[in-house]
C-alpha cells in the first residue's frame, strides 16, 4: 500500500512516498519557494536526484509538478498516480475541534477554513494543497494529521491562560502545543524499547530542533507541553524568543516603535539563540563558537539547557514523578553535549548517565546506566512514518 | 532607635514608625489617592485611629501631612520629627546597578532617575518622596531597600530572555524579579525556625498574595524567581496574566485594536484569576464561589495551584533538590486550601502534610510531618521589619 505524505508550509511542500507494507520510503522531495522567485522541486529516490527549476506560482501548480516528479519515468518511483492509495497531510493547527486524525470531507475543509485565523500562514496553504490533491488524485482518500491533536488531552487548568475568559471564548486563545505527531511517535516508541506498557509510564519527551518543545506524557497522553497558542512559547529556539514576561512585548513595541507585524517578526525570526548569541540559529555553529570561547554563544547554549532542565522539573511535578526522559529532534538526536548538559542538571534525581552510550548520534539508544532511577533515551523522530501509519489506519 | 519605613506607590504612601530596640511598630498609616479626588491619611496607633481628609496634590505634600500625623499630639507617637533617627524606603525597581540596600546620596538619586524608565509609575514617586524627606527630616539619614536587590544573584543564563542581545544592552530587558525583601526575610526566618544554616539549605519560597512570586534560594541567595522584567510574569495573579505565550500579546492587540497602554492595562488589571473567573481578584471570594460550584472560580484556583506546583518542580531542578518549601503572603499565610492543593501535587516527592498544622492561619508553623523528606512551613512575611533592619544596619 503506497501512501503519499504531504507537509505543506507557507512557501513549500515536503513529500514522501511510502510503502506501508514494509514502512519504507520510496522517494522524498521538496517543492520550495512557491510563489517566489527561483522556485524549484528537488527529489531523491534510489534512481538518483531530480532537480526541476520551474515556476511554482501557487500550491496547486506545485502539487501538479510534485506528482509529475513522483511519476517521472527516470527518477520517479511509480508509473501512474493511480498507485497512490491515500494521501496523509500534516496540518499545523487543528484548533480545539480536531482532536485526532481524520479523513478529509467537505465538512473538514470547512472546519479548517473556520480556524484558519489561528495559523493563517500554514492553514491556507494546507487547504489549497488538500483541494489540489482532491482534483489531481481524486481516487485517493486523504487524511489530515494534526500537530496539535496529541495535546488535546491537556487538562483545562493547564491549557488556559490568565487572560479574560471572554478572549478565550471569542478567539480561542489558549495553549495548543505543537510537534504532537513527533511526541506521540517518540513516547510510544520509547515505551516499546523499554519493554513496558506506555500507559504505565511517566515520560518527558524533549523534541529539540530549530523549533523545540517539551511534552509531559502520562498514561500515554499529553498532559502538558511547552509550546503554546503558537510555536513561539517554551524554550528559547533557533530564532524564537520562547517564554518571557509578556510585558516585554509592549515595552519593545513602544521603545522601538514597532507594529504588530514587526514585533511578531522580531520575536519569531530575530530572537532565541540567534538573537542572544549574535552568531547563528544553528546549534552546531553555537557549540563550535562556544568551544572557541565566544561568551554569548555559550550564554545561548546555557540558557537553552537551563530552560530544558526547568521544564523537566516542572513536568516531573505535573506527572507526579518521572520514569523516562527521551531526547529527539535534530539537537536531541545528535548533540551529545546538549544532552550531557541537561543530564548533568538532573543528576540530583538519581539519573546516572552512560557516557559511552551518550557519545552517539542519531540512533535509538538508552543513555542512562542500567541501575539509573530514571531511564534516559534517544529516539529519532519519524513524523512522516507516524502520519503514514495514521493515514493507513483510517482508510 | 526610631526608624520610619516608607513605601511610596504611584498614588499612595504607606508608612510605619518602628522602635528598633524592640522591633515593634509604634504606628502605621496610609496616605492614599495622592493627586486624586478624595485623598486622605489614615493612621493607627495605640492611642487610636486618625483619619484626616485632606487634599494631597502630590507626594511632597503627602509626606508633610504624614509627618504631621506622626507627631499629632493626640494620635501620634512622637512629639517631634527629630526623634526619627533614619528613614528606610522600599524601592520597587533597582535595575541592574543596585544590588543591595544603600544610603541615599546625590549619586543614588541620580542613579534612580537613570533607571526610572523600567518602572516609571513607582520610581518617580519614590524619588519625590526621598527628596521630600531630605527637606522635611534633613537630620535623618535615608536608606533605599530594593525589591529587586535580593534577585541580583540570579545567574545570567537564568535572567536573560531570548530577545536580541542589543535590546538587553539598550534597554536592560531581562528578568529582575520582585518581592525580594520578602523572599530574603522569609527564607532567612525559615532556616532559623528549622535550626539549620541558611547556606546549607535548598529553599523554595512561595510568596502568594494579590501579587505572587516564587523564588529558588540556594546558599542563602536567590538563584531564580518567577516574576520577570516586570511584576506581570510568573503565576496568574489577582488581575495579572502571569506567564503566557508572548505571541498572545500582539494577537490580542490586533484583534481588539488595542494600543500599548491598553494592552498593558488589560494584562495587569483585567486578567489573572479575576479575568478567568469573572468573579473577583480576591482568593477568598474565589474559594467561596468555587465551593458553591462556580466552575470558572474553580478553574482559576486550579490554574493557580498547578502553576505553583510546576514552579516548585522547576526550581527543585534548578536547585538540584529541595529541603524546605515555605509559604508566605496573604494567600500563603492564610489559605489552608491553597496550601493543601499545592502540597497534594507534591506528594510524589515524599512530602507528607500535617493536616492539623496546615489547618491554621497567619502564624509560623511547620506543616509537614516530622519524618517528611521535604519540610513545608508557613512564615508570615514582614517586609517593613526587614527594611527597618537593613536601614538600621546601614546608618
Amino acid at each position: 500500500m503506497l501512501i503519499l505524505v504531504v507537509n505543506s508550509g507557507s512557501s513549500s511542500i515536503k513529500y514522501k512516498l511510502m510503502d506501508m507494507e514494509r514502512e519504507t520510503v520510496l522517494l522524498s522531495g521538496l517543492a520550495e519557494r512557491i510563489g517566489l522567485h527561483g522556485s524549484k522541486v528537488k527529489q531523491t529516490s534510489d534512481t538518483g536526484e531530480l532537480v526541476l527549476e520551474q515556476d511554482l506560482p501557487d500550491h496547486k501548480v506545485a502539487m501538479e509538478i510534485v506528482l509529475r516528479c513522483i511519476t517521472d519515468p527516470q527518477y520517479g518511483a511509480i508509473n501512474d498516480v493511480s498507485s497512490i492509495k491515500a494521501v496523509g497531510h500534516r496540518i499545523v493547527h487543528g484548533g480545539e475541534n480536531f482532536k485526532k486524525s481524520m479523513v478529509v470531507t467537505d465538512e473538514l475543509i470547512q472546519g479548517l477554513e473556520e480556524i484558519a485565523d489561528l495559523a493563517p500562514l500554514h492553514t491556507i496553504p494546507h487547504i489549497v494543497t488538500i483541494k489540489s490533491c482532491r482534483e489531481l488524485i481524486s481516487h485517493a482518500p486523504q487524511v489530515t494529521v494534526f500537530d496539535t491533536a496529541f495535546h488535546q488531552t491537556i487538562p483545562k487548568y493547564a491549557h488556559m491562560y490568565g487572560v479574560p475568559y471572554e478572549l478565550y471564548q471569542k478567539y480561542k486563545i489558549r495553549r495548543y502545543g505543537f510537534h504532537g505527531t513527533s511526541h506521540k511517535y517518540v513516547s510510544g516508541r520509547a515505551a516499546e524499547i523499554l519493554g513496558k506498557p506506555l500507559n504505565e509510564l511517566k515520560i518527558v519527551v524533549c523534541h529539540l530542533g530549530n523549533g523545540s518543545s517539551i511534552t509531559a506524557v502520562g498514561n500515554g497522553a499529553s498532559i502538558d507541553t511547552s509550546m503554546g497558542f503558537t510555536p513561539l512559547a517554551g524554550l528559547p529556539m533557533g530564532s524564537r524568543t520562547g517564554d518571557m514576561d509578556p510585558a516585554v512585548v509592549p515595552f519593545i513595541m513602544e521603545k522601538e516603535n514597532l507594529n504588530v507585524n514587526e514585533i511578531n517578526d522580531l520575536m519569531n525570526k530575530k530572537s532565541g539563540v540567534l538573537g542572544v548569541s549574535g552568531v547563528s540559529s544553528d546549534f552546531r555553529d553555537l557549540e563550535e563558537a562556544a568551544e572557541k570561547g565566544h561568551e554569548r554563544a555559550e550564554l545561548a547554549l546555557s540558557m537553552f539547557a537551563y530552560s530544558i532542565i526547568k521544564y523537566v522539573g516542572a513536568y516531573t511535578a505535573a506527572l507526579g514523578g518521572l520514569d523516562l526522559l527521551v531526547f529527539t529532534g535534530g539537537i536531541g538526536e545528535n548533540s551529545k553535549d546538549m544532552r550531557a548538559r541537561v543530564l548533568k542538571g538532573l543528576a540530583y534525581t538519581g539519573l546516572e548517565v552512560d557516557e559511552e552510550n551518550n557519545n552517539t548520534r542519531g540512533k535509538e539508544i538508552i543513555i542512562s546506566k542500567p541501575g539509573s532511577k530514571i531511564t534516559a533515551m534517544v529516539v529519532p523522530t519519524n513524523e512522516e512514518l507516524m502520519i503514514a501509519r495514521e493515514t493507513k489506519a483510517l482508510v
